[in-house]
């Protein structure tokens, strides 16, 4: 067959380092994944899901939910979704509006049409330190650079380091590359770090003085997935120092509610980067599945997403508590490994001491592979690929038993690399 | 606000025209369109749907339909569609392989895939004449260039006129920058024209003689909805002329079975380029929602496609009577109007005599907005945007009543505009 030629994009496309990992693990049976990003099946919203199809397949409903949707996405899961935004704290009145919402495949699709709009090859991103690394892969493909706002092993941003990166970048001239700022900002993946206000503000300024006005992408994926109280800090968009600022806000129900549907949403501050982003999303499908879209907009119309997120806050709790409770039963904190307990999301950061080197090719992770058990290796996290001494642990889709059994076998692993 | 410095592609991204129709007709209660490519909303598949739905939603499946799913997506949809497409006149046996087939959001997620992959801005894709007016928005889009092989009023290529054209490419150096053919070949939007055998593998000598063997997307949206009987030209898949060249070809069950779902797929022969797609399309959206997947996959499995084809094909031919049997009845025929009686799919390809202005901003169209009837100006579907004077009616979504209405309101402006 003839050879192909490829896009300049495509010629350097690399796999995603999950597919390698999940390749490794299908040749292991008894495998237990700390890896992948699932949802926990045991809460799946199947009677919800099974009662609103019941609904939307009657004959002759409004605005037919098995017809084609709009591009945007349906009025009323825009206009609920902006209601549920509304509800966290401390957002101001109107933060949030229909018109200025569209909906997507999940969120990641809004992430990747904010890329497309904003980025040529050779742009720069600003990201946290660790940041989601999907996002990282995203970019690579697109040929976007990743620069990373230096911080601290908690992933709050150290400000006196960026001021000196964002000067250092000023003068090699890549300052004006920088095209975009991507936050996450709630039980951040992979660091579980929430911003708070002070350092929402502080990056503002930090921005605003460096001269690095650029858009804003605040990913709040894992924001209703608090297990206690919501986080405190409100969006960017309630934020007066970021009012100059073009503003993106990402949100979904994937995770929250069904990974299964697939249903996410994109909130953006400027009309022009919105219509961009929506006639380019005509183009990759125009429009995202219009039945999903139903299931979610009647789940919430029926007053049924609240019960349901109690559910799913109590049991990602519990497992949280208990993937850290067996680490630290495991005695990986005498061997000098530290982190911090999640207060929401579906991810556990581990630092192991500073020489140690977790990454896909070390003895480490191979051994894990070998006793059963997988995690991200953290430096895949990192915009500059270090440290290598982190790993990101997924505690969504495992059992409580299973997360035991897996942190036992980490732990296992920790005692035969202590020094 | 600060101002947005948006990627080269996005500066000159140009709303689709279908949506400036839209807005128009919004202005207009009691429009009818006949420009929109919806599909009948009473033929939708509600209670099969409620059905599956209802299955799926049962707790302790095998591969969790609520869960997320593979990228690639679910193997029992993938080789549930490779036997739907052995099942097709004249195909070779193992024609089609689950392992080269992937699942996208529409088979238009696809498409795009393939452009992003095997395209940078400047590149050629030869396109028929007319074709699908989304693919060459999608195109430009991407700052990729569509250059027509020219074909008669009917749709069907035009050999002698496309060498030559080939020939004058090669002088000038463009032959080097096409990258892909995009075909559309069977019941074809706009000209509903199918490729024959002779046409298919004539296609293939003709290029291979001017030296491009680059890839060939076959899009397939509307093979299932033949009228009659299914057309006999098998894929590019089965056709010892196209052994050579690289090849992707797209289906859907989204037109066929439900609008609402947007599952679609595409069956790729290069494992590089495969994965190229599926990388890429990680970075979309790591795969389509897994649960319109499960929906599709149990409906296959269910043996209940065939009865609902059968339904949607009667309903779909008796629409295209109507339409064309208005047409003419209203006396287009003789002002010089013709068309071909649609064999299959959704849509009626209208030629007004050769010096007529349908174009968007012509006052045969505002006149026809006014008049209460919409359709999409062929011009839009010329590589070059001529010829003007060719009408895309679109069938599918107006009942047969309000067909017969849309086709007299049309046949009033055309009197109005007759010499």
């Amino acid at each position: 067959m003839a050879s192909i030629q490829f896009s300049k994009p495509a010629q350097s496309l690399q796999a995603s380092v999950i597919v390698d990992l999940m390749n490794q693990a299908l040749a292991q049976p008894d495998v237990l994944s700390l890896a992948a990003g699932f949802t926990d099946n045991s809460i799946l919203p199947r009677s919800l899901v099974r009662q609103m199809s019941t609904a939307l397949t009657q004959v002759g409903l409004p605005n037919e939910p098995l017809q084609y949707g709009q591009n945007q996405g349906r009025l009323g899961l825009r206009e609920l979704s902006c209601r549920q935004l509304q509800q966290f704290p401390n957002e101001s009145p109107q933060a949030f509006i229909a018109e200025q919402l569209f909906l997507s495949n999940g969120s990641q699709q809004a992430l990747y049409l904010a890329m497309q709009t904003l980025c040529d090859p050779g742009s720069i991103v600003l990201v946290q330190d660790p940041t989601y690394f999907v996002f990282l892969e995203l970019l690579q493909g697109l040929g976007i650079h990743a620069e990373a706002m230096p911080c601290d092993v908690c992933g709050q941003i150290d400000f006196e380091a960026l001021t000196l990166r964002l000067q250092a970048m000023a003068e090699t001239g890549q300052l004006a590359c920088i095209r975009a700022v991507y936050l996450v900002s709630y039980y951040a993946n992979p660091s579980s770090h929430s911003m708070d206000l002070a350092e929402k503000k502080q990056l503002a300024r930090t921005l605003q003085s460096a001269g690095v006005q650029v858009p804003i992408i605040e990913d709040a994926a894992y924001r209703d997935l608090y297990f206690e109280q919501a986080h405190a800090a409100p969006s960017i968009f309630s934020l007066s120092e970021w009012a100059a600022f073009p503003k993106l806000y990402l949100g979904t129900y994937t995770k929250p509610f069904a990974t299964g549907l697939k249903v996410g949403f994109a909130h953006c501050s400027s009309p022009e980067w919105l219509q961009k982003m929506l006639i380019t999303k005509g183009h990759h499908d125009f429009g995202s599945a219009h039945f999903n879209q139903a299931l979610v907009e009647s789940m919430l119309l029926a007053g049924a997403y609240a019960s349901h997120l109690q559910t799913a806050r109590q049991q990602y709790a519990a497992k949280a508590a208990r993937l850290s409770d067996t680490l630290e039963a495991g005695g990986l904190k005498e061997l000098g490994w530290d982190w911090q307990a999640p207060e929401g999301g579906l991810i556990l950061w581990l630092r192991a001491p500073a020489n140690m080197d977790l990454r896909m090719q070390s003895p480490f992770c191979a051994r894990c592979i070998e006793e059963g058990v997988l995690y991200v290796p953290g430096d895949l996290c990192f915009a500059h690929s270090t440290p290598w001494n982190c790993a990101r642990l997924a505690f969504g889709a495992l059992s409580i038993e299973a997360l035991s059994e897996a942190a036992e076998r980490f732990c296992r692993v920790a005692h035969t690399f202590a020094p």
